[in-house]
């Protein structure tokens, strides 16, 4: 390339030289290739952007020279004279870099007008007010833009004149008043600038040209290269392009459309247009814009030829279209095309059928569909077309919206549920004793607690929408209300919370529900037959594991037994068996929670037959089951000083020594996982033996099932090895007792920083890893989930100290480097062993992407959102082969 | 060496051969070699044990002739005969690995006593009742030992007969009774293996060598060798020596001597002895033994020859000796020499004076004395010498030992303390409220916390002494008692704490105090010398920075601000900056504790002049200084009923809620460290400047003070940057202000697993790395100290799943791993970046070696344990020096 070139006409370019041109100048020059309507024009290239910055910020004699070579060639295109005052040619400058950035320079139009060219205008559209309309917004545009003058300096001239007038809205002033205001305009431009504003177009031109190449390095811009890390050499170009006119009369028009329907993603073209109008008018409102199929009766040519532009346009692009045109005097100008924006569902249907018209690829189909972007498929929502108003907002911590009336009492939650009456559940947290008024709810709304607390995790194991930690919500249980703010809420009242946005509305808001279409369904098909990772999901119960089959699950990655401890008539046999003093208590609790674990492992891996179902034993710490600590002594202090019922004192005192003996001051890292299949190997036994006789039953059945048992929380070999034989020798004893043969696999979670650096010795005693990222982030990290959302990591994230919330998706560089380095160590060991991913971050499609990265064999999320799994493991496929 | 040589005399063999000979075999060979009497034998090598495995546990014909031709030499060599009626030759069978080990065979004594030998041995000594005593412990020891008839059998058997005596003691039975057991004793032999005791000597000594080598392989050998790695085919030796009896008239006898005195150290003989008696007769404490000072008057020929031999086998071994002698008619044999014990005091004395005889050099007498040896000198002690009865066990969470009455409030112990009581201040578990009641107690007691309970810490940070968690003690408060089992304490009851051993003893013991003798401190000199590693202390305050410099303490590695905020006086006003509605409350707070945080470091500084102190900002989570949650609650509970003070219940009311919202689920991962200085600068603005203020303060006064600052907790490279910038602007606010120039630093500590991983992007932002490996421990093994070590801790001990707690020995494995990594990966960045160390692993050898090899700068311990950190180091720099 001839380096001493910097400015190129729109016809030289082409989409090929968006590093040149900008994405703006090569998108221009690629239409103008391909033969569509776009109105002449050139672009400045970013090199000569670095060659102004070189030069110390000045335009050399030789790009000067060169731009008005370039101005001269679009004249004799236009057949219109720059300063004219007859047949003036104005122009529009605009940025364009190569990536869009906020704080770069905006847009100006009109340029080349002054006080003669003006006329020309006038007499050009016959509209003398539009004309000075034109000068005055231009004036304000320079002066504002180049000149940086504030903003409000013009707008309170407005004012001054359209109060003098009495008059309320721009439109209402006349053209005098223009004329006047233009007068004002120019002595404030002299005012502020010391300098008269620039009749001469040239050096309008010029100037505007200096003010694009200085926003490339403005503080705004700046910062924001430094934080995307974007080079501070690729510069700007500058596009200077030929105004055309939309109200030039009945002839004229303006008008933006879509190749496709954007909502829909039906293939039929879709926009808006207005007679005799600028774009400026259709943001404004005052008149309504027609469908563009009436275009087809206005100016039939016209939308012929625009038709044949859109089919133009996708054949060329190979994606449906966002396309801005101006009509003047009867003829089309595409001033713009761009990939156009669309619903999820418009998303699928374009894509899926865009392969079957066999202009793009499966693979192609399946990258156009942003995984992120399908969540909004999947759970019933609130219809987008609602207006509402957002009472407060909490956590987003379970996808969904629900509608029901408020209710803060588990028991009166289940009452009313079972009565068929929809309820949200509204409490300051939830505790296992609340699980049967969860159960029956619509949603859950909590005043405390994090995206894991109980509430949180619960809700999205049942898929249920639920907002918590939602702290300004005041809830007064004894008077069965809450307030934010100056709104009381009542009991029984409907609110509408949505799980999405962590939005709560008032009242009952119009929903719509998720459908799973045809095209959504196929396109899957080719992400299941692209993608490597495999998608498991993590699912507690039988009907949750069906639901994850019919989302497209290969198998459970994670199933929480103690889930099933939480029910209400379990919960009693469970507090039993922690409060036991002796072992032979213990084992006797034990023997009662045998047979329901049991049963629920025969649903759960019936329903998934010919999948694996990794179980994991007994993770959180034991006091996690018992009563609240505070109500406890609340209760003994009353029962003291009343001195009534001294056999009821001295039982809650013997709890509350027990609850209080069994508390812990970081829970999160106490007495739990396989510390307490160390300490207690009797619950472990008792899982593991309810695993395998359902296994035994299931075999006898002729069932295909693979159950595979998970050991929590290792940090150190011994204790997987201490409790793989306690699984090997349960599983022995009962195959030999039932007469049945079945493979299992034992293997352990890696979510403890220890496991990951020690992971060569632990994959010698596993047969899976499955990384537990969620409890991997709070010990890598140092932060309680809990805590943390609550107490700093917003902090954090609007001080941009973390870009994102770590529990949401995967910190690569901390969080990852041990992820990784357990992988490269585990392999090195057993190259064979399976490796898998079962915390929320198996669910997050940048997550998704790394795992594939780092060669993770599989990864497991909740049920709902096994499809964007699917979707971001084909995009991780897709994207690795296309990088090589 | 030939192969085919598996029995080699001692006068063949020498130390040097101590895999072939194994560690007894070698060491008598030694002996022999170097002119020392001993009695003659003979070594069947380790090369012939793995020769008789490898032949299926067969002595093959051509080692049996081997062992006989070389008994035949033994013969000629002691004039006796094996099997000899006039002159028998009696031999001991030993067995002697190359590592001593536990479940290996035992001594087998008076080998080659039958019907027809006894009588020569009878006729020799002149001691029927002697010989017969022999004879039945032959038949016992073989029985047992060889054959594995159980030991009660043969017990039963004498115990039958002095029954039928009447008689109570051993001693008391006759030469005819002793006949008789022989007798039953043969009886109990054929009937338990179903042949005869065996007549034959050749037979006896065949059988005897076998069991040696079986012994190799049983159960409890073979585990041991598994858990210590010992490989399976080391084999062990059979010794087979002459016996010598020092029961054989007035000119024989026995004893055991020191070549030093093992207590002081003093260069004198040191032993006791008895006339005509074995070894077992000392044992048994019927005799009382003399002091071996003695023995010059009863032998003087011996004595001289005993002193001879000292002095030959110290200049030899270069050590002190424990030698076992004995005295058979006139002549001395040596039966056993050993490297002495000794006590901490006489390791270094003896260490420090062998350096002065010219015996070793400064290195070697550096490696004489184990660091952790050392500690004993280093507090306040109960004296060995003392009998006491253990109450009760909890944690030895501070080390030194202390008496005084039980008093269970703070107030009351800090009024005693200052009428010069001596008291122990017994509570649950201390809060920062009871500091005022911690300084003036001698020793603290709790029954909840573990070793980084409040109370473990403040302990450790003033050197008093501390037991912990001592779970067995029932504290009532409100009756002013303790109760362990059925022993009821009282306040005012006298009690004394061992903070090292864990111990709770009822009423006052015998105390010795810590000698820094001029040995110590020379051979500290010469470890200065010689290690590599800087030693600095953890100190808070000018008087533990005092101490710490006069133990030898380079500078501090850690002052921990916060412990400056618990005192009586500013806590209330700590109280209202944490409870401040708005900032400016906060600053307004803050500003009343500038001067106070000033004064402290002025003195801090001061006291290390030409030393770095590195002070952290504030670490713990505000809430620890509020008051307790549950007290609060049973108080406002109170209230409520009662209807009183209306006033009083808002206000507990408004407190409870804060200190309810500031309450964390996991504090050790919540608002704490640096995150207190991202969200609320303030606080660290006023820390600095305090520093930075005492600094200026300071450097006009001509002192030379080197602060660094060190932000705690850091997970992410932008904390570090943020807060530096803090730091840094506030020191040049400073100099400006003051018009003064110093120099600082500003690090960070690295206590958190993903600022090991991301050690290169920290190190960008850092001064200086200093390890929090309290932290880290935690986080690594995802173990919440305080829980662990009350709930679960000691099951993972006493499973072996780890050899040791790793909150007292860095687990060089897993947390190691991590820190290696971050050295790495920062000195990469950064290579002179100063590394240190400065959690309780600081002052633990075994951590410091580890702290040696990756090559960090310095350690940093708690003053008392500075000097044991000198030595490990410089055993520490030894080693690895010797290692190339």
């Amino acid at each position: 390339m001839n380096s001493s070139k910097y400015v190129y006409q729109f016809k030289e370019g082409s989409a090929s030289m968006k590093e040149l041109l900008g994405g703006k100048g090569a998108n221009l020059a690629e239409m103008t290739r391909i033969g569509l309507p776009v109105p002449p024009g050139f672009t400045i290239t970013t090199e000569g952007c670095n060659y102004y910055f070189d030069r110390g910020r000045k335009l050399s004699e030789e790009l000067k020279a060169e731009i008005f070579k370039n101005l001269k060639q679009l004249e004799g295109i236009t057949g219109k004279k720059f300063g004219d005052k007859e047949n003036p040619l104005l122009v529009s400058v605009r940025s364009g870099a190569v990536i869009s950035m906020p704080g770069m320079m905006d847009t100006i139009l009109n340029l080349g007008l002054n006080d003669t060219t003006l006329h020309g205008i006038v007499k050009g559209t016959g509209n003398a007010r539009f004309s000075w309309d034109c000068y005055r917004r231009f004036i304000q545009m320079f002066g504002n833009i180049v000149m940086k003058i504030d903003h409000y300096k013009f707008e309170n001239i407005i004012e001054g004149i359209k109060e003098k007038r009495g008059v309320k809205y721009d439109i209402e002033l006349t053209t005098e008043d223009l004329k006047e205001i233009v007068e004002l305009y120019k002595g404030l431009f002299k005012q502020e600038t010391k300098q008269e504003f620039p009749h001469d177009p040239r050096e309008q031109l010029l100037m505007a040209i200096k003010a694009v190449f200085d926003s490339w390095n403005n503080q705004r811009a700046r910062v924001y290269r430094k934080l995307q890390n974007i080079p501070d050499d690729l510069g700007t170009a500058v596009n200077v392009q030929a105004m055309v006119f939309g109200n030039m009369g009945d002839d004229s028009g303006t008008g933006v459309g879509f190749t496709r329907n954007p909502s829909t993603g039906e293939k039929e073209v879709y926009g808006e247009f207005l007679i005799n109008a600028q774009g400026e008018d259709v943001v404004a409102g005052i008149r309504t814009p027609l469908p563009i199929k009436e275009l087809e009766n206005k100016m039939p040519e016209i939308y012929k030829q625009f038709v044949e532009v859109c089919s133009l346009l996708e054949s060329h692009y190979k994606d449906m279209q966002d396309i801005e045109f101006t009509i003047e005097k009867g003829k089309l100008y595409l001033l713009q095309t761009r990939t156009g924006k669309r619903t999820a569902a418009a998303a699928v249907k374009i894509a899926v059928d865009m392969v079957e018209e066999g202009l793009i690829n499966k693979e192609e189909a399946v990258l156009r569909v942003e995984p992120k972007q399908v969540e909004q498929l999947l759970h019933r929502q609130i219809d987008p077309d609602t207006r509402f108003d957002v009472l407060t907002k909490g956590l987003p911590a379970s996808p969904g919206a629900a509608s029901g009336m408020v209710i803060f009492d588990a028991d009166e939650a289940e009452k009313l549920g079972e009565e068929g009456q929809k309820v949200i559940l509204v409490r300051p947290e939830t505790t296992p004793d609340d699980i049967h008024g969860i159960i029956p709810a619509q949603g859950i709304l909590t005043s405390r607690g994090g995206m894991t607390s109980h509430a949180a995790v619960v809700a999205r194991g049942m898929g249920k929408p639920c907002v918590c930690g939602c702290e300004e919500i005041k809830i007064n249980l004894e008077a069965d209300k809450f307030i934010v703010g100056d709104t009381v809420v009542n009991k029984g009242d409907i609110i509408t919370i949505d799980g999405a946005t962590g939005n709560v509305i008032l009242g009952e808001v119009e929903m719509i529900d998720p459908v799973l279409s045809g095209e959504f369904q196929q396109l899957l098909e080719w992400a299941d037959e692209i993608r490597q990772l495999g998608v498991r999901a993590n699912a507690d119960t039988p009907e949750d594991a069906v639901k994850a089959r019919d989302f497209g699950a290969e198998g459970i990655g994670l199933c929480r037994t103690e889930h099933m401890f939480m029910s209400q008539e379990r919960l009693p046999i469970v507090q039993e068996m922690i409060l036991a003093e002796t072992k032979e208590e213990r084992e006797k609790a034990l023997k009662k929670l045998l047979p329901l674990q049991q049963g629920d492992f025969e649903g759960i891996l019936k329903a998934m037959e010919g999948y694996p179902v990794t179980i994991r034993l007994l993770d959180p710490p034991l006091h996690e089951f018992l009563p609240n600590i505070e109500e406890l002594l609340v209760e003994i202090t009353k029962l003291k000083i009343t001195g009534e019922n001294k056999e009821e004192l001295k039982n809650k005192q013997r709890l509350y020594k027990k609850v209080k003996n069994l508390a812990e001051f970081n829970p999160m890292l106490g007495h739990r996982g396989c510390r307490l299949g160390i300490v207690y190997p009797e619950i472990y036994v008792m899982q593991a033996r309810a695993i395998f006789q359902a296994t035994a039953n299931l075999v006898k059945q002729g069932v295909d099932v693979k159950p595979e048992i998970m050991i929590p929380l290792v940090g150190h070999k011994k204790e997987l090895e201490i409790l793989r034989e306690l699984v090997v020798e349960t599983a022995e004893a009962i195959m030999a007792d039932t007469q049945t043969r079945f493979d299992f696999k034992v293997g352990t979670m890696i979510e403890i920083p220890r496991a990951c650096v020690t992971a060569d010795e632990i994959a010698e005693a596993a047969d899976f890893f499955s990384f537990g990222t969620n409890d991997l982030t709070q010990t890598t990290f140092g932060f309680s989930r809990d805590d943390a959302e609550g107490k700093f990591l917003h902090h954090y994230i609007s001080k941009k100290i973390l870009s994102e919330n770590p529990f949401a998706v995967l910190d690569t560089k901390g969080v990852g480097s041990l992820i990784d380095t357990a992988v490269k160590l585990a392999r090195a060991i057993k190259g064979y062993l399976k490796i898998g991913i079962c915390g929320e971050h198996g669910g997050d499609p940048t997550s998704i992407e790394f795992c594939h990265n780092i060669g993770l064999d599989y990864v497991s999320c909740s049920p709902y959102r096994v499809p964007i799994a699917r979707l971001a493991a084909a995009h991780s496929a897709i994207k690795s082969k296309n990088k090589k």
